[in-house]
């Protein structure tokens, strides 16, 4: 009885625990039963006095064994507990949220190759652990965070802002659990369902969804390499009386471009003549080259939202992001995340700020913006010669935008890929009407993976490098 | 130049950075200056080396100054930015939700006696520190968090509802950013606007406005002593064919009395006979008597939908709770949480599932249950005797429901006590009709402070013990 395993790979505290649990759950040791004391047990199974500390208290917090004051350790009552339940197949998701999971989850997933998120040991010097560490001290924890979110951090990103010249206070900035939480708030507090929006065909995926589930009628409008196709967002702003268009200036998702400085001023032009609103989706910025301009900037938050997040750029276990809009739209937005979520996590906007603050974030920015190119001249010339047509004419971002020869066929080519633990991103998920079939959207961090390029080659018939 | 204060409150660094700013804004370091080397600057201010460069950092981070490599740190080229925007005032809120801002931020409060979360210092030791340090190996900030929740953590919260005899799977549980969350998950996801819902009178005062957001039609049903008043909730549901009714079995919020066993089957009993959900508010538990019996245990979440949270027990800082509920109910909720905020925080959902998996909570909440008893006694005896009727008969949990005398003024008395620093919850903001309005709740843990008895006792006329 008690022994543990020293040389295994368990910890012996995780032996112990379970090595006691079975005893018990076999009726070895029968309720009321003495277990041995910590000395005795720290002594028998050749383990500290710390480990059988803590081994205890975790058991006692499973309900298995309970402390007597002054005379040790004893197996509790048995509980009549109500009987464990096998964990199941998680539900099934409509197609395009289904996705959604298995990007965020990538279980049975090798090659991550339609992943949206950046490998972790890429961003993982951008949270300093000496930041972690200085939370314990900081009291975030049990202190609940202020409603639009802790005002120096607000105020760091008010900096950051004014630095590319688009005129905020803290005041006009609301923290977010991440864009999506963001564009859900604009949705639900700024339009009203029934109102027709503008979204870019081929867009973020998630989003019509999101729109679509808040009653909002979602009319697409193309993408072209520089921007949105102007003629066709006239054409729909004059059919369809939009009360908002989103969009995505820079880094594009899927295709990774920027809109031109021209097309961001034609949008402006026809937001004002069809009066709508604007969301622009900036949570690429910080790895986008620094000369590149964005409808904010130009429009200085008269009729554009900016919806920020680090979710990119940091992790995505933080999940933070903001909306910065000028003050007459700030009370909806603060009521609904009122409404919704109460507050923000005062934990994970104490690590933003610290991170911020500590000025190595730009010098993480700036080793993720050259690893991400590096690895995108390499991945566009794997993919190249793969078979696969580059779309993307950008040349940054994380994404490349690639078609497939006509003769393979792309919903058989993921469900195979999906087989052999490739992950892809098929270009139709992308797009409201369905176009871009034929697309397919890859992460450059992972798109040279030779597993991947020879599963393409072999499909495309190309004679790949890899 | 580049002075210091070294017995200053006022961090060096901090200092440092500031005296460059100054000198850089008022044009005395003119842009391409070249900065003193790190070591040079060190010298002159009497700092570390470290701090220099830290203040290096920050100031780059703030674009004032750039490093060349090789040659030092330079005055930066002066970029055309948007001119600092002042700070104004918050935008003002809705009553109720302005309410709620001020519980949440506590600004110019003293004695936050209406507030509805325990002191931090009471919370603290729940979160052991070395669990925070623990984050920086751990990596959860840059793995994106799974759409339903940490399977580990999911599973110890499954283990804990099977130890209350309430038979779930880890695959049965949706983690949400606190109870708020849960209920507008439920709101949007299981019910259609138009829909009647019944809530208890008096109830925690931010659900009604959260329901009536999401369209619904929000009916009261009396809350007595020992749960919700039978009758008129038979009433209610022949005349409104609600789909759901919310309530809080244990230590319900504001009076801090929990529900019968027998109200509970009468309340399950009519939920069958006119075919509605409930939802069953269980933040409390933690702290309740082990053996309160709740509608979740009776009903094996048949018809009941259970939301826990981990805000008033662990600290308002983390933001995270869930959802338990049956597998058919699952799809919506998973959906909905995914359109909202796509996913949870890895970082938050690391923390809870370190500290509930090391058998520290179980004794962190008995401390704090010990700690709300002394507390509850205390502030019992000086509301008395400060004029006040203490109307809650549960004797556990954090509030104290009293009725003022007929002769004070509500709206008065809580605007006086505003001016004084003394933060008061009125009683109406606790009822969907309006009742309540001599009431008054009271957080156990403020409510024996000196000076608001003497408050309270100068209004009653009373003469307090204090």
């Amino acid at each position: 009885m008690f022994q543990v395993v020293r040389n295994s790979p368990k910890p012996l505290g995780d032996q112990l625990v379970e090595e006691v649990t079975r005893l018990i759950e076999s009726g070895r040791l029968p309720e009321g039963f003495r277990l041995p004391s910590v000395r005795q047990l720290a002594r028998r199974a050749g383990v500290s006095a710390y480990t059988v500390t803590t081994a205890f208290q975790r058991l006692s917090a499973k309900g298995l064994i309970e402390a007597r004051a002054g005379s040790g350790y004893f197996v509790a009552r048995i509980r009549r507990q109500a009987a464990r339940v096998e964990l199941g197949p998680a539900p099934s998701l409509d197609p395009v949220l289904g996705f959604t999971r298995n990007l965020l989850e990538q279980e049975n997933v090798v090659v991550p190759a339609g992943s949206g998120f950046l490998p972790p040991e890429w961003l993982a010097e951008g949270i300093p652990s000496a930041t972690l560490s200085r939370f314990g001290k900081s009291g975030a924890a049990v202190e609940s965070a202020t409603l639009q979110g802790d005002v120096q951090l607000r105020e760091l990103l008010a900096e950051r802002l004014r630095l590319a010249n688009i005129p905020v206070a803290a005041q006009n900035l609301v923290v977010t659990f991440g864009a999506s939480h963001a564009f859900d708030l604009i949705a639900t507090t700024l339009l009203r369902p029934g109102d027709a929006v503008l979204v870019e065909d081929p867009s973020y995926f998630v989003l019509p969804a999101q729109l679509r589930s808040r009653g909002l009628r979602v009319i697409p409008v193309p993408r072209l390499p520089d921007g949105a196709d102007l003629d066709a967002l006239e054409a729909a702003a004059k059919l369809h009386q939009p009360r908002m268009m989103f969009t995505q200036t820079l880094l594009h998702n899927p295709t990774s471009t920027s809109a031109s400085p021209a097309r961001c001023h034609g949008i402006l032009k026809l937001a004002e003549r069809y009066n709508f609103l604007v969301t622009e989706d900036n949570i690429y910025t910080d790895i986008a080259s620094p000369h590149s301009v964005s409808l904010a900037q130009i429009d200085e938050l008269q009729r554009v939202i900016y919806v920020g997040s680090f979710t990119k750029v940091l992790g995505p276990g933080l999940r933070i992001g903001f909306v910065a809009t000028r003050d007459e739209l700030l009370r909806p937005l603060i009521e609904g995340k009122l409404l919704g979520v109460l507050s923000g996590s005062a934990l994970v906007e104490f690590v933003l700020r610290e991170v911020l603050d500590s000025g190595k974030y730009r010098r993480h920015i700036e080793r993720l913006r050259d690893r991400v190119a590096k690895a995108r001249a390499e991945a566009s010339r794997a993919l190249a010669s793969a078979g696969l047509l580059i779309e993307s004419s950008g040349g940054e971002g994380i994404f490349l935008w690639t078609r497939l020869p006509s003769h393979v066929e792309p919903d058989r080519l993921a469900l195979d890929a999906q087989a052999q633990g490739i992950l892809l991103a098929k270009g139709a998920l992308f797009s409201p009407t369905g176009e871009c079939g034929d697309c397919l959207r890859f992460n450059v961090a992972y798109a040279a993976d030779p597993l991947l390029i020879r599963f393409l080659s072999s499909r495309t018939g190309a004679r790949a490098e890899a």
